[in-house]
């Protein structure tokens, strides 16, 4: 049975082209149904003549072309660019294309949301159009970072909300918890609060505040809890949910591609400067292809906006067409593993 | 006319080794004269032995033996170790070497000190035994980051502060900004506000309030305030200064240090796995060994503590005695420049 997923058409910086790849790519190798949102007279002909090419060599390692591929248009008018600012853009585009799709997954006729849009416009709208679940005051949204030890880190919130208070904190813990248990299939995960410094001591009033309410919530079973945890462990795989505020994650977000451009680069000219032109270029490209893959965030799909009621995810701007793909994905995993109604169960029951 | 500088002889992970080489190192290449501090029946003997091997070949390129080296031994009959509290070891340990060592810097018998030891307890101890520069509320941590464009990057706060207000942000703008003029040599640095988005509206209630004081501050002339810069500002140039809340700051800083640590083991993984082997490990580490020096911390000399009525420099428990010289030489230029009466002068005069 194919799942309906709502995929904004107008969202990625070079949108609606990953876009209209990204949905043929998805429903030619997972059971779902794309609806492409945006405006019919610019998308009818893109996705004719994707369609067209696509059984060509475009696609190497995809089966050969179905007699007709699941994928849909809903019109919109309008859509937000990465330039709109968010509040503005959500009031005044009435018709944008997040707004319809989102309107899809609200009346049910799509299981979730996907767009590479504009962040801020994409959670607000999803707020606005969504609402939120039951005991959840403010969604947040996770990013989900690559670790030494292979598996993922969920760490939330990244950037939907900056002076959070310990009832928000608290909340965070058990989406990340949630999504991690039911959509990353984690058994049992690990769930830090990011602090500096390991001790009980450390940290600033919020984290001070916020460890007896986690503590409390791990000795009931709810989460399974660590303690604070530095910005170092996010990478390390020693935990595999971090909690913090939205200002402090999306530094922490933001400094990590800051730096991993920068080693990236400076290795790079450093490989370069020091092997035999012809023979370093090949073997450094090699490896930096297998380097790229291996931390790839695209592969996790980009970053679920949780406590909305809903299924709503947002990939970077960037996105190509195996990130929508994969986005795509996500959203259909996000939905069958039904985890809105464990993040209410486990907010809910104090007993559970 | 040397400059005298105060050494921590207990301070790093493998104290007092590399502090001995480094005092050894930095009284042969600085104009200098380096006061260890410790247990003198430690250091009296190790001392000699690394004398004596230091006209070996430990040490290529450095000059043949002088007749006499100016690095003298002070008595302390405690140290600091970095697993000891650091509210409760400044207390109970009243004859530390750090509290010897900033005596001594108090009392004018040097110009300056160095640690490699317990962050907290050297910043504890700095502010209780030299206290505060006029106008300064809390004195701040600075470490010094590696750009892409090739100068360094100053954030602070790093750790010493949390829950900031804007009055110390305010405070750590001008000090960063003094620090990379007279310290770092960068012409009418650029100093921004750390937070998540560059328009004025994004940000959290502290950066929002900070804001507009700084850049009333750049108004005035007293700093070239850049508005609002963001988490990857840090490591591509954008800014000479970046200003954040200490806990901010510390979850920045010691997320940089995963994520590296991260790329660094994937990219080496990939290297491994994809080039032949001899060949490869050859080539790769060459690379990595250009690499390193090319993004050392080490070679900034450990992060200042500014703010403090003296000179206080605070480098990395696993500093070698490479980064225990640039220490060194960093702590005779900070004090050389006279940085701190930059600071209160920029903080006193609000025509200056």
């Amino acid at each position: 049975m194919p799942i309906d997923i709502v995929l904004d058409a107008m969202g990625s910086d070079k949108a609606p082209d990953p876009e209209i790849k990204g949905a043929i790519l998805a429903a030619r190798t997972l059971d779902v149904r794309v609806h492409l949102v945006g405006p019919e007279e610019i998308l009818r002909p893109k996705l004719r003549e994707a369609l067209k090419n696509a059984a060509g060599p475009s696609f190497p390692g995809v089966p050969a072309k179905r007699a007709k591929l699941p994928i849909f248009i809903s019109q919109a008018s309008e859509w937000i660019s990465m330039e709109d600012k968010a509040a503005l853009a959500v009031r005044s585009k009435r018709d944008s294309s997040m707004r319809v799709g989102l309107k899809m997954v609200r009346e049910g006729k799509a299981a979730g949301f996907v767009t590479a849009g504009n962040t801020g416009a994409a959670m607000a709208t999803a707020k606005m159009v969504l609402g939120s679940l039951g005991g959840i005051d403010r969604p947040a949204l996770a990013s989900i970072l690559p670790t030494s030890s292979g598996g993922p880190c969920v760490l939330l919130d990244v950037g939907a909300n900056v002076d959070s208070d310990p009832t928000n904190l608290l909340q965070f813990a058990v989406m990340g918890s949630e999504y991690a248990k039911n959509v990353l299939h984690v058994h049992n995960p690990r769930v830090g609060l990011l602090s500096i410094g390991e001790e009980d001591s450390k940290g600033n009033t919020l984290t001070k505040e916020t460890l007896p309410l986690l503590r409390e919530l791990g000795e009931r079973g709810v989460i399974n809890f660590l303690g604070n945890v530095e910005g170092r462990d996010l990478y390390n795989g020693a935990a595999d949910v971090v909690v913090c505020d939205g200002f402090v994650g999306n530094v922490a977000l933001k400094t990590s591609e800051g730096i991993a451009k920068l080693v990236n680069e400076s290795l790079k000219a450093s490989l370069k400067s020091t092997v035999t032109s012809t023979v370093g270029a090949l073997l450094s490209q090699k490896a930096f292809k297998a380097f790229r893959k291996r931390l790839d965030y695209s592969e996790y799909g980009g970053a679920p906006l949780l406590g909305v009621r809903g299924v709503a995810i947002v990939g970077h701007g960037s996105s190509n067409d195996r990130a929508i793909m994969n986005g795509i994905r996500v959203a259909a995993e996000f939905a069958q593993a039904d985890v809105n109604a464990a993040i209410e169960a486990a907010l809910a029951d104090p007993t559970s």
